[in-house]
């Protein structure tokens, strides 16, 4: 059937997180993992069609994005010393705030408490007002209040007073912007404590999210377990520039797994200790963002939530093209317009519903403290809204702060057409004159000298003229040192340059992989109202983990003789394929598959003996065509991987009807 | 050129490691992980060729085993708890032993310190002796000597008694062989200290390679980083079998990063901290290890080092068909013998040279702690043979340790075709005497009287008769418990089954991506005699890094045109390229690509203008053909993807005569 009208079926039956686990579950997409071990919260397996859906995305982002755009992909490893992530803010900034319970030992995000308690009081105050609950119930399955009791054990019906009602409400909008400190006042204020026992907690303190190892047998060289594969390309920045002859922009790109030691992990794959991530760092001259490709995209039109819009308390996106997006300065510039085009692209070819996807822009005080601007792709379940892929701007920052720790350059050099005069204040040394006075600690000074920022050499000028003298410190050394005009002259100093160098910006999409395949989930599950009790996963063929299930009629050696001759040329083309010969009626065999997203079914019969001829049977449809082996997989060839329209692909195949498949 | 022409030409000019490894570093196959802050030995970068090498042994992988064999790919997490790993063995056995120096601090891994250091003194013994170095220096090229004397700072030419040269020989020969004691008694024995200094250091200890970490916030949930990803796939072998209908046998597999913090890495790639692996679990009956496609590889000719024949001194292989080594039992079964011949025709797919190859039993005293039998594929390079994959029967070991401890079953049930009688010792217990004789411990009695194997209860059977009463330790109690003949029975009961349940064995291929990667690198690097400062990567076109370089003749916009319209046709085709409109010459541009192993390049030069035609040119042969765009591509696509030889590909294409490329 059409998009159109698949997005139309899906509607017709209410949608059941419960079920959707269920199938999940039962077909071994993905499972707690070491659950033969009782489990680790935040820790998945994929099973088989996980796995394959899963390799499948990353084919076609690795398509639609390196091939397409020409990337320079690295695999950097994932064990990474303690100084690059205290470099990059990562050791001091990374955390989140944890609060003990000292009599039990429990411990609890403290963001995540306050948010519960609040809102759990809220309830009940309505319960004891008569009121309904609000109506962002759609976030409130069975399931999911289930879990929150295991945390607010019980609801108690207890009404507020009208003040603080509105106090609540007025924290809980905020929440994602509290400091720790500011989360332990609130918990005074609000006598929030564990929600068991009500015993007072701890005051918040940030637990750092990086899980910590040891590199080598001694013990004593500190690593973690990245939290992000963008500092690998970051560190290997000069290298990369080199590989692409010394030219920007270009972009590396970088598919791989990424940890995060969650406090108490909890909605299923959107929150875990253990992702796979695709990241993109787009390498651009600070002073011209524009985008060679941005015409392709330009008419595209998204929704965007702009952050003064949701500081105005609303959450109506704006609808626009990409081109107007950027000409309006609703985003800053083109290379940020075309990636978010064509993270949109990318997210609707591999199975996201349009309808459910809208690009918010972070709110200044939830980005992290890397990023200049971000905008996320946040992708609609019944979790609420979750954001799937960042596309932030991190600016020159990683790049500075490595390049000032390791004193090695990170930067372009571009031979100007023009050369130009540049005025700069300049410091010259009479070196011979330092290592007499300063002895061993000589090159320090030195280095400190010729290292004073403009606007010091600027006021140091100024002091020398005065005094004959200046006098700074210098680090790893006490106290004051003083230097004379003697030693140091520090004039404006006029040059002709042939040569700009800059720190390139970096504009960074980074794909949450597992989180985009638990709302592809949702998206795609659906059942007809005629028949509930069976489930179809909608997922396009080109992400499908099978594309076809091969079904014999009965269990007959002739049968079977052409079911092997099928597979055989399947495994030729490279069409993944399942048998599935077990007994049961070929309805039951293709409710089966239809759990599994499997796009198309071949059934062989007796006709099949006769004349060679086979069925073809669409999942979202139901509809079924015949025609010989090759113009069938020539069809399943053209609809899977060319994104050619079932009907269009099958046009020249006849039409075949056969019984009703709830047999 | 043919694959001999080629093997051929690989041997005019002789290898040398620091070409390689200059070009390998030039081209960003490869870098230090982190050389920015001083580089963290045994982590490295893949940069781009070397990533999309990597990336495309894996999709080679992954159609020759999971997709052809119908495998079940999962991908399980790389945090794994503290009891997984004590219940495999990990946390016990998987370590190296190490010393360390007590003034110094430094730490050396016990067996490669005698290893080095008796070689040396056996060099030195040479040196004195006024005899050239032993036969074996094809091991010992300048950069590992360079290496090497980092450890063993000088060699000196000491004359050695003939005895103990002797000795030093029969130690070496055993080198893998020895325990930690025993290494250190050697250590006192033969004087070996720090190889510098020459200081005593303190006995070896088992240093266990595993990365620790903990998880979640409190810091008690101890964890490590995988050691293999074989143990993800045990643990879910319930789940596994229950997706393949209940029916053995089958396999699963998984490809992902594991770790292992060697002591003191060493060898480049081949040596390494975090490692990608690819590994099958073929779950089979131990009772019929037959394989039904064996028969498609029993012809398959190979190189088997057996174990008896390595017992005996001699490292000349047997070569003989993989259907003659199982029909006479070198190899165990058809299983192992099956997998072995794929393991042989996927390396031979991407790329390594078969002469290079060898099948190597291991010996009783180097298998790993699980393995019932192995046999890796050892891969030639500068650094000798090498271990890249490995195929153990790993016996029903695992699935075994983590049912007893997780009480959990992990066995297949299958239905018996005709009943079978089945006569067994059984214990009987009349259950409510237990409670008011042991209490609270009761449950833990009837639970060892109930899982007593089969020689306990005819021994116990026997003491029953005889006394009245049997006495047995219980896990859990003090001293030894008393149960008499009224409270439990013990007869030997004949039972008519109908299922048959078994724990399957287990055939495990386990490949190591990063080792096979570094030999494909030796076995294809080779220059011509005319130009030995030229170098050529011949990888198979399959999985070259990228297929095609696009080159313009000059920067020209007539030719530009021509050349984006090549390109958008290489982009819809998916075949990756890269496009090089530098000014340098035709010739250094092609000189370069072949460094990165490039097997076609394109020619856009004024005839494309006029008749739409472009040249084709072969990087092994240099051979150049010319025709339309859409022939040419047709060309690439069968040559690369079709397994057509360039000969065949090109047969219709106009041969094409240019000046020599060496300008």
């Amino acid at each position: 059937m059409s998009v159109e009208e698949l997005q139309q079926a899906k509607k017709a039956v209410d949608f059941s997180r419960e079920s959707l686990e269920s199938v999940l579950k039962r077909r071994f997409f993905y499972a707690p993992a070491f659950e033969l071990y009782g489990g680790v919260s935040g820790l998945y397996d994929y099973g088989p069609p996980g796995c394959a859906f899963q390799a499948n995305i990353v084919d076609v982002w690795r398509k639609h994005f390196v091939l397409e755009e020409d990337m320079l992909e690295v695999d950097c490893t994932m064990l990474t010393p303690y100084e690059v992530l205290k470099t990059s803010g990562h050791v001091d900034k990374f955390s989140d705030w944890m609060c003990k319970d000292p009599k039990t030992g429990e411990i609890f995000r403290a963001d995540h408490l306050v948010e519960e308690v609040l809102e759990a009081r809220l309830k009940g105050d309505k319960e004891a007002r008569g009121l309904a609950s609000d109506a962002n119930a759609d976030a409130d399955t069975d399931a999911e209040k289930k879990k929150r009791k295991k945390k607010v054990k019980e609801i108690k019906a207890v009404k507020l007073e009208d003040a603080v009602v509105k106090e609540y409400e007025e924290i809980l909008a905020k929440i994602d912007g509290y400091s720790g400190p500011e989360l332990g006042e609130l918990m005074v204020k609000y006598e929030i404590g564990n929600p068991v026992s009500g015993d007072k907690l701890e005051p918040p303190r940030a637990f750092n999210l990086m899980f910590e190892t040891a590199i080598g047998p001694s013990g004593q060289y500190k690593g973690y377990l990245r939290p992000e594969t963008a500092q690998g390309q970051f560190l290997n920045f000069n290298k990369l520039l080199e590989f692409n002859n010394g030219k920007t922009p270009f972009a590396s790109a970088s598919i791989g797994k990424s940890f995060r030691n969650e406090i108490s992990p909890r909605s299923g794959l959107l929150r875990v200790r253990e992702f796979l991530m695709a990241e993109i760092e787009h390498f651009v001259d600070p002073t011209n963002k524009s985008h060679k490709r941005f015409p392709d995209v330009k008419d595209i039109k998204l929704r965007f939530l702009p952050r003064d819009v949701q500081q105005a308390g609303s959450t109506v996106p704006v609808e626009t093209t990409v081109g107007e997006a950027v000409a309006s300065k609703l985003v800053d510039n083109e290379t940020l317009g075309y990636f978010i085009a064509r993270i949109y692209q990318f997210l609707i070819k591999i199975g996201v519903d349009p309808e459910r996807l809208r690009f918010r822009q972070h709110m200044a005080n939830e980005m992290a403290h890397y990023a200049a601007d971000c905008w996320d792709a946040e992708l609609h379940t019944s979790y609420g809204w979750i954001e799937c892929v960042g596309c932030a701007d991190r600016s020159a920052y990683d790049l500075t702060v490595h390049a000032n720790k390791t004193k090695e350059k990170l930067v372009v050099r571009e031979a100007l057409e023009t050369p130009i005069e540049v005025t700069k204040w300049e410091a010259t040394l009479v070196k011979k004159l330092f290592g007499p006075k300063f002895r061993k600690d000589a090159p320090k000074v030195e280095a400190r000298l010729l290292a004073l920022t403009q606007e010091e050499l600027e006021s140091y000028s100024a002091e020398l003229k005065k005094d004959g003298k200046i006098t700074l410190k210098v680090e790893g050394m006490e106290g004051e040192v003083e230097v004379d005009d003697k030693m140091v002259s520090i004039e404006k100093v006029t040059n002709t340059e042939h040569i700009r160098e800059f720190t390139p910006n970096v504009i960074e999409p980074s794909f949450g992989i597992g989180r985009i395949i638990y709302a592809i989930f949702e998206h795609s599950f659906w059942s007809r109202p005629e028949d509930t009790a069976r489930a179809i996963i909608s997922f396009p063929p080109l992400v499908a983990p099978t594309k076809v299930l091969l079904v014999p009629l009965l269990n007959n050696p002739e049968l079977a003789k052409i079911t092997a001759q099928v597979s055989q040329t399947l495994r030729k083309e490279q069409i993944p394929f399942k048998v599935d010969e077990s007994g049961v009626s070929i309805g039951k065999r293709y409710a089966r598959n239809d759990e599994l997203g499997t796009p198309f079914g071949i059934t062989i019969d007796f006709d099949s003996v006769t004349d060679g001829s086979i069925t073809l049977r669409e999942r979202d449809s139901t509809k079924q065509v015949r025609g010989s082996v090759a113009d069938i997989i020539k069809a399943i060839r053209d609809v899977t991987y060319q994104g050619v329209s079932w009907e269009e692909g099958t046009k020249n195949l006849a039409p075949f009807n056969t019984q009703a498949e709830t047999d």
